[in-house]
């Protein structure tokens, strides 16, 4: 007798940024390591298991920095900036749709635009079994500076969250970038 | 091509603990909620891809109220009393190790004596890929008089914990029991 055969998929919810280093249209470090962790650890080979729900939140430039250089002469512009915005959040989850495919796990992917505890009010509203985020595994006095999605992601949400901690290996020259 | 074809199956702590209710050998609602969400969502009919490390740490009982009746007048009474404690953990392993063999999931159980928190040093030891912890999920007012094992372990494990927080449907009158 096995665990469950057959039956409605376990859906994950899967949260995924953009790189603080590279930019769109890549993803961050964590978001990768807690991806691939979850295909290698708890999918394995059982695809039709398993329903990967990506969300990634857009945070709005607070400091209006990337913006430097666009001018602003209409509200067209900014509807073309929104846009693009829009776009680069698509190919920023078109590598992991990518890869779910690749594998022939379901997958969905929404773009939200918001703070990234957004995270949280998503996950009321599709419902996840739990919720995987990765982390850059900040210590104490790190976190004082740029706090951390994953232990809001934890004390909130209504589902249980794995956090998924960046490799020592992989953290960059100033652990807050990502 | 599937994430994980064979390879080494991903190793699942899971920290179970007796009920403050019904005493031992039975495990607590939320030890069984954490272990039963480990089968159903992860688990599920991959059952050769996963491999349950069950650890049960006895707390050694501060104010002595459980030994009220025992009478120690010997070196050996003690020994008897640590003997006794140590079959009542098996006990309370037992279910869950007779459900793994039942559903054909490989696993290895542990009795460790000490501190809840010993569950952290034993994951050093074991090395899984994940541990999953029932929680109670008490308020933050209910934490401050009797504390949370599974906020430790997601604070000081060296790998991701997942905690499962027990169903309100199945909270006791009093919500720190279990």
């Amino acid at each position: 007798m096995a665990a469950v055969e057959g039956g409605v998929p376990t859906r994950i919810m899967v949260a995924v940024n953009e790189s603080t280093i590279k930019g769109y249209p890549h993803a961050s470090i964590s978001s990768m390591g807690a991806f691939d962790w979850t295909l290698k650890k708890i999918i394995r080979s059982n695809t039709s298991g398993f329903k990967i729900l990506l969300i990634h939140v857009q945070v709005p430039d607070e400091d209006g920095f990337d913006d430097m250089d666009s001018i602003f002469a209409s509200p067209e512009d900014f509807k073309r900036m929104k846009h693009r915005d829009k776009i680069r959040g698509l190919h920023l989850l078109e590598y992991f749709v990518h890869k779910c495919h690749e594998i022939g796990v379901a997958c969905e992917a929404w773009v939200k635009k918001g703070d990234p505890k957004e995270v949280i009010c998503f996950g009321k509203r599709v419902q996840p079994d739990f919720i995987v985020v990765g982390s850059r595994g900040l210590n104490p006095f790190q976190k004082v500076f740029v706090g951390t999605v994953s232990e809001f992601c934890i004390k909130h949400a209504d589902c249980p969250v794995i956090a998924i901690k960046r490799s020592t290996a992989q953290t960059p020259q100033d652990p807050v970038d990502d």
